[in-house]
């Protein structure tokens, strides 16, 4: 049987109102559903009767997947000729490594297809009544993970053309860093 | 009669699949919808038989409505009592005016809701699989507009920021521009 293709799913921010109209008929058509943590569980409600559902986690814990098995499950689901639907918390190439996932299953010969989410960096602003550009005071926004990967080689931000160059900053999950972000940025004329 | 909530609602960035389904449902319970050209004209299908459909352009042509006259229609219709849904393409805080239609309904003490959209920044690079963050290339994004605004006081990007401070850049509506905005990212070592 022919690989079914793969759909790398957005799930959205939180509010399952913000769910895509496309996202939805995946889930409804999916054999099997690999979830993460940062999803609204009354999504999966919408799950086939018989749907397998697989939680890869994200959070501590005992039962969740390393990437490797995210990548494993995917795969082999998909040769096995299953509809297959990875759903992800916000946008899955925003921060999402759907990028990752979808690398695997280029090298596999695996089709997929990403269906955008929204992000929480636009919808946290939505709500909040924060426009994230406007037409008198800012012509750019930028989108900075405020958590970064310590091992990256080129791991520093540069903080001077951060403060410089953009109008809005969103900085994603810097709760724990939001004092030294702030510092940095104040430093550097912010 | 008590004014209503005015929906300001981001309509994606045109496949229908990528509305989503609380945007579905403020246009199926509006008594009236003003929208912009850049909205899947299917969309409208799912309104009331009896919504009254203001279309406010935004393209040349005889028809469309300044931005005085959309606020003008926003506020006329809430103030009647009419459930409002302001349809816009993509995102309404992204590069949408969203910010300055909100700021007008804050003005005449009408309260309003975004219900935040697909950006087209977000799903062009999607549905090119391009993601737009990758765990080992790049942890942060920049939006920025391809068009600006000329009488805006600080009109001129700071394009050293621009070329040094991110990993990956966004122009958005930046076709007529492309060669003058390669061009100064090259010059700053982009």
């Amino acid at each position: 049987m022919a690989a079914h293709k793969v759909y790398i799913v957005g799930a959205g921010p939180g509010d399952i109102g913000l769910f895509t109209l496309k996202g939805l008929s995946c889930v409804k058509n999916a054999d099997t559903i690999i979830y993460d943590f940062h999803i609204n569980a009354q999504i999966l409600t919408y799950a086939k009767e018989d749907a397998e559902l697989i939680y890869a986690g994200k959070r501590g814990g005992h039962h969740e997947l390393t990437q490797d098995e995210i990548n494993q499950a995917l795969i082999s689901r998909a040769l096995d000729g299953r509809n297959v639907c990875r759903l992800k918390g916000g946008d899955p190439f925003v921060f999402g490594r759907g990028g990752e996932e979808a690398e695997v299953l280029v090298e596999h010969g695996i089709e997929f297809e990403v269906v955008p989410g929204i992000s929480s960096a636009v919808a946290a602003a939505a709500y909040a009544g924060i426009p994230l550009t406007h037409r008198n005071y800012s012509s750019s926004f930028a989108v900075i993970t405020g958590n970064e990967d310590a091992t990256k080689a080129d791991s520093s931000l540069n903080w001077a053309s951060l403060a410089a160059g953009f109008d809005t900053l969103v900085f994603l999950m810097g709760v724990k860093n939001v004092q030294s972000i702030t510092s940095h940025l104040i430093e550097h004329g912010k």
